[in-house]
């Protein structure tokens, strides 16, 4: 591929039945697949681009949608289109911590916390954490990167009052295995994993920098303490384009 | 929901914003959520819809097709729709066995064995059966059903020439279990399994009856006999609408 900044003009093909947009991807998704993009890298902007390909913004914009939707870029808004790493092999076993698993492929692992709630267990919740439904727990929202790319978010429910200020200790720490050392939590294991799957919503779709109706990796699972004490639930949805499950 | 035949009128409005289309969508996915329709059920012929909401089969036809890609109804062609009978729970462990995890279920499995063929191992196949590439495998492509409903298509590679003449007992039985029972494999175990996800082409949609781009589960296994020699190395497609893996 060119260089960003290269503005030397790769001919299309005029009136030969494919619209420039699907050439324009065609090209890119070649360049892409035989490497000579590298996996991660930042493909050059919309404004570069449309001089290599002599076409418009609009144009080049077309052509790195269909690039999204068939999930070879992830195309952050303000930020640009980079091209898509490959899945992280994601182990499944008695004992699963994200920040190990993403930090063990190089890449930096981050969990943010976009939100926390203290309310009543519904019947699902209260059902997975073996509790009476209406018994108060902690709801953390939470987003999970590597490297900066969103690769889940989930819904982790804790039981209270055990758990009271671990969405603090979490939004301090960026880790929930670190967050349960806090609380004296030094070991836990995999009680129950449920795997399913689903195209993304709008909404879901935006917010882990996917095409709208690309597949999400829906993961319910429940960990345990060291005296089995079940000790969270949590429902999380991976951008399937940047995971593969290994099951241990 | 009307009985099939049931030519009672159902009123929709008229220039409120919402196409008749959506509103018969819309109030046949209430019916399907509230339990109304019962799951497996089949559904009016679009020819009884259609005087029931008073409207053409071609707008009968679309409301079904939202239906379909919302994985609320299967369409068979020239068989009708039915009701998507929730994910069937599907253990993934040491012995995952399709007929049995289907029959205990209370659902009929059966697989149909669409081809076989006899070629030298490319590299994917050799590595996942330990073997060198180049040596023969028989690899069947087949087609999972519990009901009736498509479940999987997957492509199996055995190595040859130990399993040569398996496709024969495949086809007679349905089973991998009862053809490997034939070859004097009593047990077998499963080495790894690797799980993604992806929507699925038009192609994949057909072959399952889902709606294009409704979410597959891909799953690579590698199953082992009781000396531990690879002998089934599986990649499957799950239509995830049908089935949550359940991890033991």
């Amino acid at each position: 591929m060119n260089e960003a900044g290269d503005t030397g003009v790769t001919a299309l093909q005029r009136g030969g039945g494919l619209a420039a947009w699907r050439q324009i991807a065609d090209a890119l998704a070649a360049e892409i697949r035989s490497g000579a993009v590298a996996a991660g890298a930042q493909l050059p902007a919309e404004s570069a681009l449309a001089a290599r390909f002599g076409v418009n913004r609009h144009t080049v914009r077309r052509a790195l949608g269909v690039l999204a939707e068939d999930g070879l870029v992830r195309t952050t808004q303000g930020k640009g289109s980079f091209v898509e790493q490959g899945p992280i092999p994601y182990p499944i076993g008695p004992r699963t911590r994200f920040s190990e698993i993403v930090s063990r492929t190089g890449r930096e692992a981050w969990g943010d916390l976009i939100a926390a709630t203290t309310m009543p267990a519904g019947p699902d919740w209260a059902e997975a954490l073996g509790i009476a439904p209406g018994t108060p727990i902690l709801e953390l929202h939470t987003m999970h990167r590597a490297d900066g790319a969103p690769i889940s978010t989930a819904r982790t429910c804790l039981p209270l009052p055990r758990f009271a200020g671990f969405d603090a200790a979490y939004a301090a720490s960026g880790s929930i295995t670190r967050a349960y050392a806090g609380f004296g939590v030094a070991d836990y294991t995999r009680l129950s994993t449920r795997i399913g799957a689903r195209p993304a919503s709008p909404e879901e779709a935006e917010r882990l920098d996917i095409a709208p109706g690309r597949s999400l990796i829906v993961l319910s699972s429940v960990n345990v303490d060291g005296d089995g004490q079940r000790i969270q639930a949590t429902r999380s949805l991976f951008a399937a384009d940047r995971v593969e499950l290994v099951v241990e």
